[in-house]
């Protein structure tokens, strides 16, 4: 069908913000006042399929211009680019964009230019899965093994994973392969949800949405803490009355402390038995999360919605400072990297339960977690996608979660395609929302 | 003199790209051709006695417009804020900057986003000391102790350093001022220079350049590390016989190794006696360093320009995983966050001796060493300023370096300010420069 000379033509890119901060929605101890944004870009090509790739980094709002430039910047390294070769080898694409030395100077691999890399990175396996006609995590989960470890950059983290154990665990990883897909179209892989535990929220609406998720089939559920110790341990106490015994409740600080804070904090809320503590400090700091492991042991440490790139990973996992490793699918520099962090993952035997939630991170990491139980992890034991139920209706190929999974999505590509009345919608500044909102201000 | 009232009224930016990568200047194992570039800025006040505050980021030519989209993005922050309160506190505004919780998602604290609050925060810096008439140096040293631990942020680097620990350092550092400042303004700062050691320089040129280095004064000299094993054995083995024994040779991989080959290629170094070897590995990696320094020794480990803030610098620190800090003053939060370094640094009794060189890096940081011997550490002994030759005449007040010492700086400020012609000139893409050249490129 497709030209063998077809180039990428384009990289359009959009500002999009949702006004979240309006209902609370998503609020937490560090992010009072969230509007879910897209710094977000469409390739195009002129292969004359009709098909795309497209991709995002997820902000909170102010800011998202800025995410929007370093997206731009990448631009020379795309247009003009063949697309067969692209789609074949993403990871060249990604070892080009981390190693042009000048852009590298901006991180190196973190923050804005990271995460630009990241989204730049991710359209193209939007593309190629669509071009595939599969969904992203049937693609990789059937992808020959050499291939895969072929897409990985073992830059930095060779001292704790080499090119043979990855090609080592993704070959023993196919055994059972068909049964496990089969269980995942049958039921899906599990959630768990935060809706019912932003800090914004009264006890009233918590106790309400945290039934209301235990009847939806939820087996966990999550609450933002570390605002107000008294108000936490009440919340904790109503959430815990709401849900039962038999409900995981995950409690979440989202950076809030110190290091001897969140050992003192989540001490004096073991009583509610939270099952695992998230970001209790800095995502940088390594040896804090090893420190307030050990000090709050049975409860877990969770981390990694933050954490920059697969090195600090790798030393989260050495240090022994993690029970739970938290991938986030907009973060990182992109699909590539987050198949190095599955592996060290695996390598370590710590289960991934990615963060999700803002504006379509559920549609993405999705494929991520179905093609780690389907070629890598084998199981769904302790293992669930975060699931927050805000926004889906923007895209093209939502998530579909019932009975607390997520159903297995078929639409080929990696779920990334936004509507483009929703981007004309909620551009910024320049979107019929906004254009009004603004007007409204200053009227 | 100036109205109480007095507001900033403007921040205005400017994309500053110096050709560089013509020469080969600057040419090391990661960095083959970089131009280096300042995202510049410049606070504008209604004060009426004609004082700007000036500071930038810096950086290696592409990215500098991102670079300089993140400075923009601050500019809210600042436009109508007291200039008397500011300028009394800036720590105020560094927290304000680190802690927008929208802003703070594009990081936490790292990246471009964070090397835009410390362009924005030495600014002010800047300001403040030409307002008091000082040069930043002397600020810094005569404040009261109090007020300099109120300008720290200790989050997530109190269970490394408390505020207590931090005046007691400071406090006990007064103890002999007026002698060190004596010494300082006859003898100036040690200083040491990598101008012979840059990868794309010929044997002749680094002999010729290193026998310059020691008639000139210095007693130290930098080679630039890491592309080919064979060539490094033959420049080092050049470079000592250049310089003979009594001159020391620290080398820079800028990143360029794994953990395993950090350790290989260095030790196969060792016959050529490095003082230090710089960053060996990624910056992020914690524990790689502090394995690399066990393996190499009595060969030194020195990192720093890249290593994002000051929690990466905590754990160097406790991980005992190096010899010598790097600060730099254009990649963290600005003077505060280095106040907290230098504290740790003080506190962990590491020396620290500054990246310096590109375009800039020279003039700020020659404050924050002087700050630190006649306030903290109080000494020079194995502590060495960087010194790099290039671009010191866009300066208004360049680096005076004699004898291999810089020279006390005794114009009031930061020594950021670039004379408005450079910046006329070599504006991207539209100063005088770059219009010429790159009309010459497209005829």
């Amino acid at each position: 069908m497709t030209a063998p000379s077809a180039r990428i033509t384009a990289v359009d890119t959009f500002d999009v913000r949702f006004p979240t901060s309006r209902e609370l929605d998503g609020s937490d101890a560090m992010n009072p006042d969230p509007d879910y944004s897209a710094a977000y870009l469409v390739l195009r090509t002129d292969a004359g399929d009709g098909l795309e790739g497209h991709g995002f980094s997820f902000t909170i709002g102010r800011g998202n211009d800025v995410q929007v430039a370093a997206i731009a910047a990448l631009r020379p390294h795309l247009v003009g680019r063949s697309v067969d070769e692209l789609c074949a080898d993403p990871g060249s694409l990604s070892r080009d964009l981390v190693g042009d030395s000048q852009l590298r100077w901006l991180g190196p691999e973190k923050g804005v230019m990271h995460m630009a890399i990241g989204a730049v990175v991710n359209a193209v396996w939007d593309l190629a899965a669509k071009r595939a006609g599969q969904p992203l995590w049937r693609l990789l989960a059937h992808a020959d093994p050499e291939w895969l470890v072929s897409q990985v950059d073992f830059r930095y983290i060779a001292d704790a994973l080499t090119p043979e154990e990855a090609l080592a665990l993704l070959r023993a990883g196919r055994a059972g392969l068909a049964e496990r897909e089969a269980a995942l179209l049958e039921r899906g892989y599990p959630g768990y949800t935060t809706s019912p535990g932003w800090l914004g929220y009264s006890d009233e609406k918590l106790t309400r949405l945290a039934k209301q998720a235990v009847a939806d089939g939820f087996t966990q559920i999550k609450l933002k803490v570390g605002a107000d110790l008294d108000d936490d341990v009440r919340r904790l106490r109503t959430a815990r009355a709401a849900v039962g015994d038999g409900v995981r409740i995950a409690i979440d600080a989202n950076q809030r402390w110190n290091v001897d804070e969140a050992i003192a904090w989540t001490n004096a809320l073991a009583a509610f038995e939270p099952y695992w503590v998230e970001e209790p400090t800095s995502p940088d700091d390594v040896l804090g999360h090893a420190t307030i492991r050990e000090a709050i042991a049975p409860v877990k440490v969770a981390t990694g919605e933050h954490v920059q790139n697969r090195i600090v990973f790798k030393q989260l996992l050495q240090a022994g400072a993690l029970d739970v490793l938290q991938i986030d699918a907009a973060r990182v520099g992109g699909v590539n990297e987050n198949l190095a962090i599955l592996l060290l993952a695996a390598k370590f035997g710590v289960p991934v339960c990615p963060h999700a939630g803002g504006v379509g991170l559920c549609e993405l990491v999705q494929h991520l977690s179905m093609f780690d139980f389907l070629a890598l992890s084998g199981t769904t034991e302790n293992r669930v996608i975060e699931y927050v139920d805000h926004l889906h209706e923007h895209f093209d190929a939502p998530v579909v979660v019932r009975e607390g999974h997520y159903r297995a999505p078929l639409t080929p590509g990696f779920s990334a395609t936004m509507h483009p009345s929703s981007i004309a919608e909620y551009r910024y500044p320049d979107g019929a929302f906004w254009v009004a909102d603004l007007a409204g201000q200053s009227s």
